[in-house]
């Protein structure tokens, strides 16, 4: 009966980590955009550095999952909360080196002037976080509607990431100086397309998790 | 003593299930490299038709680290290789998907004629080959040295995606023509450019597999 307590207790730590390393990877987008639409060099290299202690989240975790799954023998319900967990941190670090790789495109950039001024792109970064927030969300309530709203927002910036590929090749074409740079911003809206299509695996494997049930969304 | 025999029956077939997956992906990869440089669309798309077997072989060998995890207690060393088939059929399963993105690029191009023969994008597909081929020699036997060989093959890769988005950008310069192929024959570079990352974590995975220290080798 101890031991089960102890176990439900690390279980809800676990939970918070997950939150807490969520909040990370939300705020790691944020900043690298608004880094490189203010060209920020400052708080792109601090996307970069604080990268390091969502790895090391990213591994204690694990650690914790392994642990609870090896020392306990979980019922099937906490063996898939236990596995979920598992597979949400991974998708959550790819997220956070998305991150990373926007903020040193910022460096990269050097503060020159943008060809064009950023809409669609925060536009993209802005849904992205929303589907991160959302999705621990529907974690941490076992919501299988909140999961599945990963869908629309998904098409929405699948739909985003075309406008902005058009766009930019438009500008290429116009003025081969705008090349270099337009080639940068478009890895920028690819990366903010992957991380989306992340946001929607944490989607799955919370349905996976609330119901048993593995499904794609992003099809 | 019947458990523990059938658990290390259960660890060895997982370990088989494991070679196939990377099998698959290894060739997936030069699968999809071929179609483009080949102009095959229908190899193309037997690559992205393969990628569902793939994923189900995910999900099978994921299920499978979950059983042994739950069902028996496994031992520090048995517990990490089953973390690290955990973390390794992740790395595997993303691979294949690059190799699904290169494949619809050759869809995407619909057989039009390349503006450069490839030279330096087949030779990345073939280094990442190995490194997939290597690091699971490494995994089977144990093997540290191998793993750590990824560190000098990642750097090749990175060293010919360079020289590629370099090379490209100035085709694109010179021509504007160009830059609709040219942007997604960079996303190709870029994508196996991720392979090998990928493949280098792998290494990382295998190192922390036989020695219980997990360090990263692609920084």
């Amino acid at each position: 009966m101890v031991a089960r307590k102890s176990f439900q207790l690390e279980l809800e730590q676990l939970q918070q980590d997950i939150l807490k390393m969520g909040a990370l990877v939300e705020k790691a987008i944020a900043d690298a955009v608004r880094s490189l639409a203010d060209k920020d060099l400052v708080l792109a290299q601090e996307v970069v550095d604080g990268d390091d202690f969502i790895d090391e989240l990213e591994l204690s975790i694990e650690n914790c999952c392994l642990r609870l799954l090896a020392l306990q023998q979980p019922m099937a319900s906490d063996l898939r909360v236990i596995g979920t967990a598992l597979k949400i941190v991974t998708d959550l670090e790819r997220m956070a080196d998305y991150a990373v790789d926007i903020a040193k495109i910022t460096i990269r950039l050097q503060g020159q002037p943008l060809i064009k001024p950023l809409i669609d792109v925060p536009r993209m970064a802005s849904i992205a976080q929303d589907m991160t927030r959302q999705s621990l969300d529907a974690f941490v309530e076992r919501d299988v509607n909140m999961a599945l709203s990963m869908i629309e927002m998904d098409h929405e910036v699948d739909h985003l990431y075309s406008q902005v590929f058009r766009e930019l090749l438009t500008y290429m074409m116009a003025d081969p100086r705008t090349i270099n740079q337009a080639t940068y911003l478009l890895f920028v809206a690819r990366y903010l397309e992957r991380i989306a299509d992340h946001a929607t695996n944490l989607g799955e494997w919370i349905i996976y998790m609330v119901t048993g049930e593995k499904k794609e969304l992003n099809r």
